[in-house]
């Protein structure tokens, strides 16, 4: 067997060399709980609001905006939690394609689900036909982690704006607030969070080379949200619990590393996507490309099979040295077929027949012509065995 | 300046090398998704399940019981929420010295605070008298954190027992569940759950020479709760995220080899904490120890010293390269008298003249007798400065 290549980046993200190396110093040497008042740990102390700073840096935010988190999960039950408990009885809106620790903390409230379009993309106007006076959170995720597909965000702060006017002059006292999960979208796209309009972002440091874990909250400073994990105060009341230093430096350091490198990567990436996509559906027939072709993060090439079971498939390439996805690798044991096919109108056959190809800062166009021949062949080896 | 010497271990432990060595290969070579399908990324998988095998061992415990989290602020706000939130309406009870993770969320439900005694006991009729018929849950931790009393949970569990009994007689179906948190037991005291009854247990590896925020929940397999970080339904829905494996395998890791030394460690601890006691005692006047002489932590000494004040002996003793605590440093910019100094009777004067003395594995003789002599020094130094 040839070198096993990997891409399913989406799912996990090997640990930089700078961030392990930024991180080593707080497993002994600095291995100090924080929140003490000796020297060494004051030191810890200013490393952790450092990393704040950087981040904060990054986001063009302040630093008191920056929740540190067990990574992005946790990012998204604090965002969801936060806003619909300090304000009981409110309403909310997610998109249909929302990851599954948006989606289940939300089930938890009044919500409604806002369609997406064949394309993946979130409906604008269908978010606007959804909120009611109640409505206090809208949470869209910036990029999806299945197909890719960018959203609207700017668009979506248009209309949230427009109807905070509108609670303005009748007097509604009801806050709105957008909040948007931006785990897949760090290595890629911009991150400036007045730009975007957003009021919550939420990001993860096992998605951009970093360790799995770690991660953040931004929280704008008039968001009024409750605490979810309680109990020593850190992180301004936030989010309790001994700080993991190393993790949160790790994930400040790669953040802003793959922010700095972003424009390169996107370039490099979209033209091996591109190549990927182009010669698989000339090697192979009844190929159909999931998700918006242009609005897409340049890493994801999602494509349905026709005639093909997608975990077969995952599991021939794997025996060829291919690793890489059917669907979502974030949700355990799920055999349900994936909701965001679902959500852009693929029928069970064709979502079970999917797969999920990301690549990432190790992907090489050389073993994008592998991995190429080698999908083409297990795709035609299924096939010829379900004959 | 000497070497400095470290008397802090109840804040936070150096990671111990094997820990370091065994989550090594996580961070790079096996970074894979555990949810993923591909072999190396099921390779992983295995390696999880293996550390929740051994971290079952341990307590004596079914393999599905372990729930992996990130530390022990986590697991307490998991016991809780999860209690109560599937138990609505339901009362519960906590002694009036639990840690501020146990507390917060605590106080998020219809609850009694439990007594102690001048030394540091949690009051088991008191207890008693506090039960109601909706009582769903009584958390008492296993050892204090800030005066290391060793509190009587085989009692608490016979009196649980004979409620239990009672409440099957009446018909009463809410169920009573014992919490206990052992975090700071957990290198010292004997964790098979069924010799101590308790239906959930917290532990931290950030107390027991592995990362910090890592760490589990032991939940006894008839328990009900409801999940608290909800998405991917890793930990079998109990814990969603992708699972933090370098953390997990070097908590795992810790637990075994904490709980193989234990007997040695506590011989060997207690002797230096009492002759640093001891010794102290003779040097300076006004010195009287905090919680139970007998029922205590074999590496906890918790003194408070008359017309001193703790903050600033702390600092004087930083100085000379002494790094301790006065109350608990878990508790982020929190300015006011220990909860705990105050819970066993001593004034705001008594309690915040205060010294957290904890030791841990890489205390020495020589460093035992180089502090002693240093905080006598600093005491006489800070009440020259005082008169």
């Amino acid at each position: 067997m040839t070198t096993p290549i990997y891409l399913d980046y989406a799912a996990a993200t090997p640990i930089d060399d700078t961030a392990l190396r930024v991180a080593q110093p707080y497993f002994q040497a600095q291995f100090y709980n924080p929140s003490a008042l000796y020297e060494p740990a004051r030191e810890v102390r200013r490393a952790i609001e450092g990393a704040r700073g950087s981040v904060a840096d990054v986001l063009g935010a302040r630093d008191q905006e920056i929740v540190f988190t067990a990574g992005g999960t946790e990012a998204n039950n604090l965002a969801i939690h936060g806003v619909m408990q300090a304000n009981p009885g409110s309403h909310m809106i997610v998109s249909a394609i929302e990851h599954e620790s948006v989606l289940q903390p939300t089930m938890q409230y009044d919500y409604s689900l806002a369609p997406v379009n064949e394309k993946g993309i979130v409906d604008i106007d269908a978010i606007e036909a959804l909120i009611r006076p109640s409505t206090a959170l809208i949470s869209v995720m910036y990029a999806n982690n299945e197909i890719g597909t960018v959203q609207p965000i700017k668009r979506l702060t248009e209309l949230v704006n427009s109807v905070k006017t509108q609670r303005l002059k009748s007097g509604n006292k009801m806050p709105l607030y957008i909040h948007t999960d931006a785990c897949q979208a760090a290595n890629y796209l911009d991150l400036q969070v007045t730009r975007l309009g957003v009021d919550m972002m939420t990001l993860n440091g096992g998605k951009i080379y970093a360790f799995k874990q770690s991660g953040c909250l931004y929280i704008r400073k008039n968001v009024k949200i409750d605490p979810f994990i309680t109990g020593g105060g850190q992180e301004s009341g936030m989010r309790s619990g001994t700080e993991n230093v190393a993790g949160l430096i790790s994930f400040a350091t790669m953040l802003q590393k793959v922010q700095k490198t972003k424009n390169a990567e996107v370039k490099r990436l979209s033209e091996l996507s591109k190549s990927l996509s182009a010669t698989l559906s000339q090697k192979v027939d009844g190929i159909s490309l999931n998700g918006d072709a242009k609005k897409r993060l340049p890493n994801n090439v999602n494509i349905s099979i026709a005639g093909v079971d997608g975990e077969r498939l995952v599991l021939e390439l794997d025996e060829r040295g291919i690793m890489l996805a059917t669907g979502s690798a974030c949700t355990a044991s799920n055999d349900e077929p994936s909701h965001v096919l679902r959500a852009i109108g693929l029928s069970d056959e064709q979502a079970s027949g999917s797969l999920r190809i990301t690549l990432g800062r190790h992907t090489t166009p050389e073993q994008i012509a592998q991995a190429t021949d080698q999908i083409a062949g297990a795709i035609q080896n299924v096939r010829l065995l379900v004959q």
